[in-house]
C-alpha cells in the first residue's frame, strides 16, 4: 500500500511512536478532576508536573519528538499548553468520546498511513510511574519484543492482592534478543476477589494489566479488523483522509457511527486468544491514581503531620488528625482530631469522605448530575 | 443625688431597661466567628435572625426602646446595621475589651446617671433561647424579685449532667409577689465533674448559671463599690461624663485603666455570701452556642438526611453521613460516608473536625495565631 521507506532502520527502537490517550473524566477524583479539567491536566502528586507533562517526559528518551496525543476537543488548548512541543500533526482530537478502541484504533491506522514500520506504544495520560528509568527499560524491552511480531503489554508485578485491577497471567519466557524478560501471555483475567487475588499474588504468575502495551501498527490493526471491522473500516477510512484537506468532512461523517468498545476487547483479549500478545513485566512503581485514597498514597506530596498535602497554596493546619487534602484555592484549611479524612477543596466546590470511602465519589457526582447541579462537575 | 423622678411608677416593670453585652469573639466558633465578625453577629439556628437580632427582638416586649448595647467599638457598624431601631445614646462602645465586670458595671453606672432607679437586666447577645414567652415569665418574675431589693440571676433547668456550664444551688422560697419561684441564691459552683454534675442534676437543687440577671443598678453598684473600689471609681467617673461633651475625653483616660474581672468575682458571688442574690429558674430551652456541637443540636436548622445544615446559600450533598455543615459560601459541599462531621466554610478558611473535637477548635485558632496567619482570625 506504501513504498517500504524503513528497511534502513538499525533498530526497532527507531521505529518506535508514543501514543498519549488523554481522556476520561476521573469522576472519582472529583471535585479536583471535572469535565472542563479531567484529572491528566492535574498535578496530582505534588511534583510540580501535571499527570499529562509527566507522561510526555517520562517517554520522551524513548520517542523524542515521535508522541501522538488523542484527546477530546475541549482539552485542545490544555493539552497544547502544557505540551508546547507538539505539533498540529501531533495531536488527534475527539470530537466526541468513543471508548478506547476508536481512539488507539484511529491513532495506530494514523501510523499506519504515514509508516507501515512503525511500533506504537499506548500510555494513557493519568498514571503515576516512577522511577522513570525502570518504565523505560520496560518499554524498551517491549519494542524489542514488538519487532518480534508480539502485541505487548507491560505488566506490573502486585504489590498486595488489589481487587481494583485486572491481572495478566504470564507464560514461558520467548527467549527474545534484548528482551529478556519477555513472556507468552496465558490470558486476561477481570478484577478479582480478594481471595483470587491473594492467589494470583502468591503463584508469582500474575501481573497488574495497567493498559499499557507496545505494538506494530500492523498488528494491531490485523487484530481490529480480525475482530471488529466495522470500527477498523471506519478508522481506516478517517486515517487515509487524515493527512489530507478531507479530514475533517471525512471524520465529522464517520466517527460518530463508530461502535463503543474498549481496546482490551476489540484487540487485546482476542490476539491473546490467538497466541500473538506478550507480556514485560514492569519493576517499577505504578499507581493509576484512581481515587483519592491513591493520591494520598502518592509519595512525593507534602506531609503536614500525618495529612498528605496537596496543592501550591495549601495553607493547611492540623490537629491529631489523618488524611488527605487536595486544594486548590489558597484558603487556611484546619483538620482537627479527624482521622483518614480526605477533603477536596475547590473554588466552587468541596468533597470531605475517608480514604475508606473514596471509591463512592462517583456516587455523588451522579447524585449531583441528577439533581442538575451541573455547574459543577 | 438625682431629684426622685420614678415614684409615680405602677410597676417595677415599667423600671427596666435591658443591656445587651455583645463582645467575645466566640473562638470555638472559628472560622464562622472571628474577630472581625463575632458570632453574636452570626444566624447560628438558621432563623433568618443573627444572635444579636434574636436577643433584642426577645427583649423588646419586656423593654421597649428600653436597651442599651454594650460592644466593641469594630462592631458598631454591624450592630447598627442589624438593630436600626437603636440611637447614639442606646449605645456603649468599647474601645478594648475589659471582661464583663467593666462591661456591664458602665451599663449599670450610665444608667444609675440617667435614672438611679433604674432595674437593669444583663442578657448577652450569642445565646439561643425558646420559646420567647417562657424567658420573658421569667424576666418579668426576676424584675418583681428585683424590685424586692434582690440581683436575681435566671437559672436554668438542667436537661443533662453538662461539665460546660457552671451551677447555681437555689435555697428557700423568697414569697415575692408576682415572682412565685424566685428563690434565694445558696452558692454559685464552678463547672462541676461529670459524676458531681449528676449529683447536682438529681438534686433538683441546682440550676445552669446562664450569665443572665435582672437588678436595680443601685444594688449593682453597692456590690460593685464594696468589691472592686477602684473599678466603681472609674466606671462612675465615667459614666458621670458619659452623657456629657467629656464623655470622649474622660472615656479615653479612664478607660485603659480599669481592671478586668468578671462581672461574676465582681458582683455576683459576694453579692450571694452577702445574701442579696435570688434565682429564679427558667423552664426555656437555652443553648450559649459555645462550639459546633451545640450549633448541631438547635432544632430550628435544616436537615438534610442526618445532617444539619447552616448557612442561607448552601448546596449539601450527602451520602452516608451525618453532622454539622456551616457555610457562608454557596460552593457546593458532598460529603460521603463521613459520621459526626463538623465542617465550617467560609470564604477564606474552612474548618474540618468532629462533633467530639468541636470544644478544641480554639487550639486550632491559637496555632494559626502563633503561625502568624492572623488574616482569617
Amino acid at each position: 500500500m506504501t513504498t517500504d521507506i524503513v528497511t534502513s532502520r538499525d533498530s526497532p527502537l527507531d521505529r518506535f511512536i508514543a501514543v498519549i490517550p488523554a481522556g476520561g473524566v476521573g469522576t472519582r477524583l472529583w471535585p479536583l478532576s471535572r469535565a472542563a479539567a479531567p484529572k491528566f491536566l492535574h498535578d496530582l502528586t505534588g511534583s510540580g508536573s501535571t499527570l499529562l507533562r509527566a507522561t510526555y517526559d517520562r517517554l520522551e528518551p524513548l520517542a523524542g519528538r515521535g508522541m501522538l496525543v488523542v484527546t477530546g476537543v475541549a482539552h485542545r488548548n490544555a493539552v497544547c499548553s502544557q505540551l508546547p512541543e507538539i505539533g498540529e500533526a501531533d495531536l488527534v482530537l475527539e470530537s466526541e468520546p468513543k471508548d478506547s478502541g476508536a481512539a488507539i484504533g484511529l491513532a495506530a491506522a494514523i501510523l499506519y498511513q504515514r509508516d507501515p514500520e512503525i511500533i506504537m506504544g499506548s500510555f494513557a495520560a493519568d498514571q503515576v510511574i516512577s522511577p522513570d528509568e525502570l518504565f523505560q527499560d520496560a518499554v524498551r524491552e517491549a519494542i524489542h519484543t514488538a519487532a518480534a511480531g508480539k502485541i505487548v503489554t507491560i505488566g506490573i508485578k502486585p504489590t498486595h492482592p488489589s481487587t481494583g485491577f485486572g491481572y495478566i497471567r504470564s507464560g514461558e519466557n520467548l527467549a527474545i534478543a534484548k528482551a529478556p524478560s519477555a513472556q507468552s501471555v496465558v490470558e486476561f483475567v477481570e478484577k478479582p476477589s480478594e481471595d483470587v487475588a491473594q492467589q494470583y499474588v502468591d503463584s508469582g504468575e500474575y501481573v497488574w494489566n495497567a493498559g499499557m502495551f507496545v505494538a506494530p501498527v500492523s498488528l494491531m490493526l490485523k487484530h481490529l479488523e480480525a475482530n471488529q471491522p466495522e470500527l477498523f473500516k471506519g478508522l481506516t477510512e478517517i486515517a487515509e483522509a487524515w493527512d489530507t484537506p478531507e479530514r475533517d468532512e471525512v471524520t465529522a461523517r464517520l466517527w460518530p457511527t463508530l461502535p463503543k468498545i474498549a481496546i482490551d476487547y476489540a484487540v487485546a483479549e482476542p490476539a491473546a486468544a490467538a497466541g500473538d500478545v506478550a507480556v514485560v513485566p514492569g519493576t517499577f512503581r505504578w499507581d493509576d491514581v484512581g481515587d483519592f485514597a491513591s493520591v494520598g498514597r502518592l509519595n512525593s506530596a507534602r506531609e503536614v503531620d500525618d495529612v498528605t498535602v496537596l496543592g501550591e497554596g495549601a495553607r493547611v493546619f492540623t490537629e491529631n488528625a489523618s488524611g488527605v487534602v487536595v486544594t486548590d484555592t489558597k484558603r487556611v484549611i484546619a483538620l482537627i482530631g479527624i482521622k483518614d479524612v480526605v477533603i477536596v477543596d475547590t473554588p466552587d466546590a468541596l468533597l470531605v469522605t475517608t480514604m475508606a470511602n473514596s471509591q463512592r465519589v462517583k456516587a455523588a457526582v451522579d447524585a449531583l448530575k441528577a439533581s442538575g447541579d451541573t455547574d459543577v462537575l
